[in-house]
């Protein structure tokens, strides 16, 4: 048993989709989140970049004595997770291995799609993470930018959406994949439009809730769990405009976001 | 006479448009230019973060002894000129004032939108100063912030550009405003489909060109021009990402991008 909270970072607010699943998976655990609103977005940077900013964020939840850390996005688990792993010396799990064992389990045909920002699909982690799984399968990655903005301005239902979700997409329809990871935390929010425009034919995965189960798995292994039943705390971070967190992340969250600091990482 | 280098900031490559105008209308000024691509976009962040991120990339030019430092950003000149004005002891020039001098001048019925990033339209940089050239103006400010990527997604064309201009511009069209400021450096390469959804009766502003003829006024002024003909050197500095900047930035600048370089400036 450790009563120690859950450390969870992202490049800003959209692990908090991912906070929410472990939330309701593991309700008497306390988290720590971790939001680097300052330097987001993580997606459109460099490897070397993503790494340095990935370490700064470990670092800050280590320093806050967390018993794990989840790296709650996909860019950063994509880039930085092994280096994280050598580095820190707890256990520490991210979203591309739920999400791509889930996709290799859910397929029938071999043929699967993953959408994510540029540096996920640059980097190849779902493609090659799925091929470990399902050595036979045949994995397209499509990077689509434009989503998260589509998403922050609150327009996932509208035209704009719907168009620049087909532009995105059609190479995967013409590819008949038959699953469909949704390799960015905020694609989940689009998935009335993406489902619409591929037809519901195509399983889509959402790494978030994979993460979370595998998460209560790891604490189950390691006897790491919370043994103290009472209502758990809430802690949030983030590296700037901690009222654009609170506005929008509430809407992520499903929930009211109290005690939110704003803090300073880059020069940890 | 002055041959030291003019300094030329921006968070990204669209401060690139602003340095292609000043190449064009000084050619013989050596010019360094600075991306802070590794914190890219600026517009969606705090001012105070801003502030932070515009001293450290002013300090960088500063120790590069340049004579004059042209703030090519809209986001980082909203919010952080003044206090840079203050704290660098060089002459600083940003691109709301010449954006906001020209529009006040080209108006005939004193209605004007300003369109620009999140955090530029939320400083009423634009405003305020439209307002101090002419006082009875109308200015309406619309934040944008999904021109950016369609840009950089090279999709200005688009159906999905068309739709995303309406959604935005339909209020300046009700405002019935004769002149438009495009108050990001990004968004004259959307202006045709600007022009196509607001009709041709609406003048479009351009600040980066207005912002480089103001620096040459200012050069003079001071008697800081380069007395040497020579050939100008052109000097480059990334904070992230150089292959990309290398890549998209070529397209800004009409130009291939040499003597580039990948530096950190995140503890000046």
């Amino acid at each position: 048993m450790d009563n120690r909270p859950i450390g969870i970072f992202d490049s800003g607010i959209g692990g908090l989709t991912v906070m929410r699943e472990v939330m309701e998976q593991l309700p008497y655990e306390n988290i720590i989140y971790l939001g680097d609103t300052a330097r987001i977005p993580y997606g459109s940077k460099s490897e070397q970049t993503i790494k340095k900013f990935s370490h700064q964020c470990a670092t800050f939840l280590k320093n806050k004595d967390v018993k794990t850390i989840v790296v709650a996005c996909n860019t950063a688990s994509s880039n930085a997770l092994d280096m994280l792993t050598r580095e820190f010396d707890i256990p520490l799990i991210g979203v591309i291995d739920p999400g791509a064992r889930t996709a290799s389990k859910a397929t029938k045909t071999g043929r699967i799609g993953v959408i994510g920002t540029t540096a996920t699909i640059n980097s190849y982690a779902y493609q090659k993470k799925i091929m470990e799984y399902l050595s036979t399968a045949e994995v397209i990655g499509i990077p689509c930018p434009l989503f998260v903005p589509i998403v922050e301005e609150g327009w996932e239902y509208s035209q704009v959406a719907v168009l620049t979700a087909e532009k995105y997409l059609t190479e995967l329809i013409e590819h008949d994949v038959d699953t469909l990871v949704l390799g960015c935390t905020h694609y989940p929010i689009l998935r009335h439009t993406i489902k619409k425009v591929l037809g519901p034919q195509v399983t889509l995965v959402n790494p978030a809730f994979e993460t979370a189960k595998d998460l209560k798995n790891l604490l189950i292994e390691k006897d790491i769990l919370n043994g103290n039943y009472d209502k758990p705390r809430y802690e949030y971070y983030a590296t700037d405009a901690p009222e654009r967190f609170r506005r929008i992340g509430g809407n992520f969250l499903k929930k009211e976001i109290d005690n939110l600091y704003e803090i300073t990482i880059d020069n940890l």
